[in-house]
């Protein structure tokens, strides 16, 4: 599978070229001779013998894009000024802006936003602390929390080259809920230090999304954050993952007419992702879970997980895998309903899918690679969901944590419960009605309208349901 | 002296009256007879009958405005609806908002913002640590820190409750200086853990702004941070209380002829501020200081200070004071040139002022209630300077710490030297041009449009010359 031209590797060159008849189209088919995909062209300046023009090309990575230049070079007579990268253009500066709501324009504003008048405010929270949900940024915000350990597919790039990622988690919250995240990359790696850190400043926050914090550790972070705070604690790649898994499986099972309590299913990667992925599907029915990662099957008798019986990995082996299957992924794939991978790349080939059983379903979600080349996957298997945008049904995680946190928000939740993601997931599948379902869609897209607030609306309701239970 | 109705203490009434010629007049008069300002009204709805009419009034406090509702209550046929206060409306749902800069209309934008495009500019910032500097928002970007033990007056009332006056600085940090500020209120009163907290924090910020943190803790925390963090941290409450001090008294002096290595400086309060007034004022040439608190004036064989010879306090006493003066606050401010209060309220009258030296310079900054009523003070004292807004010569911090932060981030600052400060008040101080210069306009108005920028110019400037000496 070759990696296509992407706008995340597009270049412009401003580019000066003699005004012959040709040159436009000489230029241009350099660039796609070259396996690049000229998106836009914009003419600058142009007088009788020379011309000026910014070519914007895709290309399929950096070194790609330096060919692409260089072909450009080497038309006859043109000049290449400067060569700009799109997507470093658009960090520019950073991604995300702090704005004051209230106008600040003379001493009257002063004395309402800053002292005296914020006085007032400040002893009213003192004796209420409820208002200030009512009265200060905590309704609305939600800190991103990493240790920059496990980002994207880079591993542990730490702190502060984790930023980037975080900024844009926080556009997104922005774009898809309202919700207004800051970005906190921790420059530690210790559990206790991460715990008692977010807790000391969780009192502005309304919410904590934990990312890209590597297994083990995030389990146990998250667990202690969730027991200790009073605000929900959710980790995007556990949860996130999980909720999205589940949503797209439940259309898929309806596409090809099972059910999820009586599907074998086969997962390959059990950490974090993988881990939770076990745990929802468990708890919305599935009865029949196989994890396996670099090792094996995960099974009770295998020898690591045997020799370390307090590990997270043994607790899985201990509720998962009723057959006791043992073995490579590839053994346990055969006559499985469902494959889903949260690992590597390259892990099975189109004759393992065709193993599976009638009507397969393959969720292959390692980025940008995936367990199995979707298009050798689709010969063989019914319905195919990757994590990538170039291929249907992209199993993204932007579909579920803003519709998850603007629910947690407006309920003013205090955690997150197995209830509250189990209701979220069912809402996402619902957003694709029964007449729009087919094999090449189980999910919306991020951008259909409705599916933020309709997750949030059904999370908010089951937060209300859970936490007013508890106070009845 | 009496409050004067403030618009810090607004509210805004809907009331409904009858349609008679005096309805409006007998109103407006019910709150001008009441001590109340009107300085809105607008009719919202009328017919032949009753007219429907908001207004806004200016009260002295709380209590005062439930008296001016009383009283246009008892204005015949009126009957009153709603009763809102305007700076609780302005603090609705907060005052800082988080936007993302970056436009995400579709997969193209997405894939640039975020995955997959963001990962490159991840692993550029992971090889080339300065990047982030250009590629995130720390390059912009603030932390207000606070514990909210020492919250304006209010002392001790805790982080939630302080998050106000932090939003309130943020905002204050846009408007005056375009500077991204992001409020982070602690749920401890720790001094290693709030050291610890602040370090986890760090790689996002630029800065670290610390506020309303109560001494003597607050001198620790700043100065472990300052030794074990490469950017700058400043404590408001100390350093730009000091800055402002300093500006406003090179002017004052300039006022009255005098030079700060001469004349004689009693100061009451040896806090942060008072400490951090005091170290500035000698780095900047002042030779005669004395200090006193609650307990008379700062000297070593004062029974306290002798008895806890590594305190604070006891430092203070070692460096200042050397003409030894003993006794009370108004024995050592008898013949003085210059008093300077960051104390607590009406500790001084008139006959103290009357006793200074000629030409006496009196900076009462305790709020709201000076240490010595400015008026009384004005009929013996030069120059006279307060906290309020309400008076000539108000010494605010928001002339300074915006601008201070500007030129921090502008020069990619490691820390804030005291030369940095030196160069801050010299630039504030000078932005009163000679001829403008008399005893009522020793400081420009927070609003006065050059500030910032003038402050920035002058820190940026001392930061090159700092850090590039070292780099040399």
């Amino acid at each position: 599978m070759t990696a296509l031209p992407s706008v995340s590797n597009s270049i412009t060159a401003r580019i000066e070229l003699p005004g012959r008849a040709t040159a436009v189209s000489e230029l241009t088919g350099a660039v796609e001779r070259n396996g690049g995909l000229v998106t836009a062209l914009d003419i600058t300046h142009s007088d009788n013998a020379r011309m000026t023009i910014d070519v914007t090309a895709a290309a399929r990575d950096a070194d790609h894009a330096a060919e692409l230049v260089a072909a450009m070079r080497a038309v006859e007579g043109v000049e290449i000024h400067k060569v700009s990268d799109r997507t470093f253009l658009a960090h520019l500066g950073g991604k995300l802006s702090i704005e004051s709501k209230v106008p600040i324009r003379n001493r009257d504003d002063l004395s309402m936003v800053y002292t005296p008048g914020v006085a007032r405010v400040c002893l009213d929270i003192a004796e209420n602390p409820d208002d200030a949900r009512r009265l200060t940024i905590k309704r609305n915000t939600v800190a991103v929390v990493t240790d920059g350990t496990a980002v994207l597919g880079l591993g542990d790039i730490g702190p502060l080259a984790a930023l980037p990622v975080m900024e844009g988690k926080a556009a997104l919250f922005k774009r898809f809920a309202g919700i207004d995240a800051f970005p906190l990359c921790l420059d530690t790696k210790d559990t206790e230090e991460i715990i008692r850190t977010v807790k000391a400043v969780a009192p502005v926050f309304a919410g904590i999304n934990l990312e890209d914090i590597s297994a083990p550790r995030c389990f146990e972070i998250e667990r202690r954050l969730r027991d200790e705070l009073d605000i929900p604690v959710f980790h995007d790649d556990q949860h996130g993952t999980a909720i999205v898994v589940l949503a797209a499986l439940r259309n898929a099972l309806r596409v090809v007419g099972k059910e999820l309590s009586e599907v074998r299913i086969v997962q390959s990667g059990a950490g974090a992702a993988g881990t939770a992925i076990a745990l929802l599907l468990s708890a919305a029915g599935a009865t029949d879970i196989v994890l396996s990662d670099i090792n094996g099957v995960v099974e009770p008798e295998r020898d690591d997980i045997k020799s370390a019986p307090d590990s997270a990995l043994a607790k899985l082996a201990a509720t998962t895998n009723p057959g006791r299957v043992t073995g490579t992924l590839k053994d346990a794939v055969r006559g499985a309903d469902v494959f889903i991978g949260v690992s590597a790349p390259n892990l099975l080939n189109g004759d393992d899918i065709a193993g599976m059983a009638d009507d397969a379903i393959v969720f292959a979600l390692a980025n940008p690679d995936p367990e199995v080349d979707p298009t050798a996957a689709a010969e063989h298997a019914t319905v195919v969901a990757t994590g990538r945008s170039d291929f249907a049904n992209q199993i993204n995680n932007v579909l579920i944590f803003p519709g998850v946190f603007r629910g947690l928000l407006d309920a003013a939740a205090s955690r997150v419960t197995t209830h509250v993601m189990l209701a979220a997931a069912e809402a996402l599948a619902d957003v694709v009605k029964p007449e729009e379902l087919n094999p090449a869609y189980i999910v919306p897209s991020v951008f259909h309208p409705d599916v933020s607030k309709v997750v949030a609306r059904a999370v908010a309701d089951a937060v209300r349901a859970d936490e007013g239970d508890e106070h009845a």
